[in-house]
């Protein structure tokens, strides 16, 4: 078992316990002064930072949700002056509610160690070569994995999300042993493996490193069969940093969180009450290394539960178990978050009206498929049979744009589904 | 004027000399040991690196070419293991000759402080939001503009080639500073803001830093007077290191090399003859501070002459004009190296023949196009006009596929060009 930061990562509970609190006492006096929103919603509690003197003091604290990061967008949230800031990423251009998220270059140096102690972790060396296959751009996903395996000396070959043939070209040539990419990719790569006769064996890879979408021990297990790697889960989010906040170690048994960069709860998504270890809840974060953009117990939307029982590994840091399920109504699909709200405001905006719809989200031969089903109302219901073709030719066209492939249009009778239910998810995680 | 460096930037004429002459002396003992093809054409022509007494020593070296590196495909050239190649690029994957270019750690140091001059010599600093609308992937170009960026400290949005509403968005709420992008994007954006009613004097734009495709003063004038910018032109490639090598003072008279990284020489590329400073040739180039990847007198391909004399900016490193040919068939269009040989592996692929074609390269409204002609024969003369109409359109959909962007395919009469010129270039830079 190798370790990149063995004496951070295997710290004694009551060590990570003293550094969160030193560090989080900082982070607290820092917003405070620097952010308008948190000094706001501090005194609303009527909470001064040099209150606090136990963890409890903190858990008075306001949750905030990313309606709070939107509504200071672009720059309100940010706890240095931009000068400082050397990235800006966002979550999503295409939200209705954008996010921007800066980070200081130390803020950048912390994000490459959190991911140097995931490849190190999963026996990843200076020896490998890693393949990203994530669209690099505005999201920071491949960025923090790019940083993450030239900091361990790895050679990174930073591919995108190219095509399949293109991929596995290079994959062949360049002699890749190390794949990131969301699942969904790996499943579509060992088909198109298949399709070329390219048996993976004849090929060097070693590990996946997927995330970005939730996956299952089903599809580990075919994708580790049918690949002949080992596959673990990187956990993380643009608004923290990325992937590398927490992952999975060799045991494979729920992800560890970087403890010394965050301190974790969780919640009761409804009550908003905290709940104790081994409970299923709303995953909150609170990061207490990070300059640019620090977050106080924030909502990751993510259902999880903690588990702080000693780990094979060796590590100390807690571990939450794998995420399938959100508190709201994001769909996270291929890698990407969408919400039912983006896809009513395309059929509104065509309809010219507001539309009963329901989005089906499937997993077909480990693929992930949209479909939009809409039901005929006066809206969308016209004489000819060339107009109504015509106007899901233009739903489906514009559909697939926002999201970025093939979704499926159809119209249907009124009563076929629950128009209350916006989504329905029948994808299998478990 | 700022300068990043001024040191190097400004040293004397002799000083460049004797730093050059030390570094090239190591960088050739270096190859001759670790590269195998250096090994065996220095042999060939009897040379040993401990000859090397003087420059006229050095231009006994043979010529090295994009051929010779796809023949050492994918590791062969590297004058490291790759243990010490902490990223992989290539100039293009679609090539028939692919190549990998490798960079240690110290090369994308270096390649930083040459974007870091770029960005600092060019009035921009710490106070910068810098939007990088370049693609993000397999080549080098934007990789190189983020680091330069970050390391003055800029704030870098690494947006990557996304819509243009898209980037308007960030430029407007992000308050965009600097646009790094192809001039192509660059007119792209003007009348898509012309479009939206946007005017870009509401923007907080200052500088415009363009490349990888050639653009003229007539180009350089209207981006200027449209965005309300100040443009310049950067020059690279990614076999040496992307953007960087090269780049335009404001003084806009020709671009300076970074002799400290690079020895620049003018031939005549038909007797490969050295020419003098001031006569135009193909620019052959020496890195001698590369470790992974070092190239020994490297045919680019571009035509330009070199001028040492003084320049008002105050650097001492000697100015190549800027790029507008080439010395082979490369057509350089929207940022991409199309080469014919590529048009016609797909023609003849579609039609199992050999086709005869012409490919006409055009500059409409400042952007590239691209129209295919091919003769009519006996190959795609059908006599259903459907099956001819099929024909044509897998011929665009696989050329544009090739290319990234819409090709127009035309069938013509035999006569209607010139069967010799497989390349007409209708645009006019000067």
């Amino acid at each position: 078992m190798e370790f990149w930061d063995k004496k951070n990562e295997c710290m004694t509970r009551e060590n990570i316990r003293q550094l969160q609190f030193e560090k989080l006492q900082a982070t607290l006096h820092r917003v405070y002064k620097n952010v308008r929103h948190y000094r706001k919603i501090f005194r609303e509690v009527d909470f001064m930072p040099e209150d606090m003197g136990s963890f409890s003091d903190f858990k008075r604290l306001p949750l905030i949700n990313r309606q709070d990061l939107s509504e200071n967008y672009p720059y309100d949230m940010f706890a240095v002056p931009l000068r400082e800031v050397v990235r800006l990423h966002t979550a999503s251009i295409h939200f209705e509610d954008p996010i921007v998220i800066g980070f200081t270059r130390n803020d950048l140096d912390q994000w490459a160690e959190l991911m140097a102690r995931n490849f190190t972790g999963i026996g990843v060396s200076s020896d490998d070569v890693v393949q990203i296959a994530m669209n690099f751009g505005i999201t920071t996903g491949p960025f923090g994995v790019q940083v993450g395996a030239e900091k361990i000396g790895a050679s990174v070959i930073p591919i995108s999300s190219g095509k399949l043939p293109a991929q596995l070209k290079i994959m062949r040539d360049f002699r890749t042993t190390v794949l990131v990419s969301t699942p969904t990719l790996a499943v579509s790569l060992v088909r198109q493996m298949e399709e070329m006769n390219l048996d993976p064996r004849s090929l060097s890879l070693k590990y996946g490193v997927f995330g970005c979408e939730p996956w299952s021990e089903t599809m580990r297990t075919e994708i580790e069969s049918r690949m002949h790697i080992i596959a673990t889960d990187t956990y993380g989010m643009t608004e923290l940093f990325g992937p590398g906040v927490a992952w999975e170690c060799p045991e494979k048994n729920g992800l560890h969180i970087a403890e010394d960069h965050f301190i974790p709860e969780i919640i009761d998504p409804v009550t908003l009450e905290s709940l104790p270890p081994g409970q299923e809840g709303e995953l909150v974060l609170t990061s207490i290394s990070k300059e640019a953009f620090p977050l106080i117990r924030f909502r990751t939307g993510d259902i999880s539960k903690i588990d702080y029982g000693p780990c094979a590994c060796g590590r100390t840091h807690c571990r939450i178990s794998r995420i399938f399920k959100r508190s709201d109504d994001v769909m996270v699909v291929r890698g990407m978050s969408i919400r039912p709200q983006q896809i009513a405001q395309v059929l509104s905006r065509v309809s010219g009206g507001e539309p009963v719809f329901q989005v089906v989200v499937e997993r077909q031969d480990g693929l992930d498929q949209l479909t939009v089903l809409l039901e005929i109302s006066n809206l969308n219901f016209f004489d000819q049979m060339k107009k109504q073709r015509q106007f899901v030719e233009q739903l489906h066209r514009e559909l697939s744009e926002l999201v970025g492939w093939e979704v499926v249009v159809r119209l249907v009778e009124p009563g076929t589904f629950d128009p209350a239910r916006k989504v329905q998810d029948t994808r299998r995680f478990q």
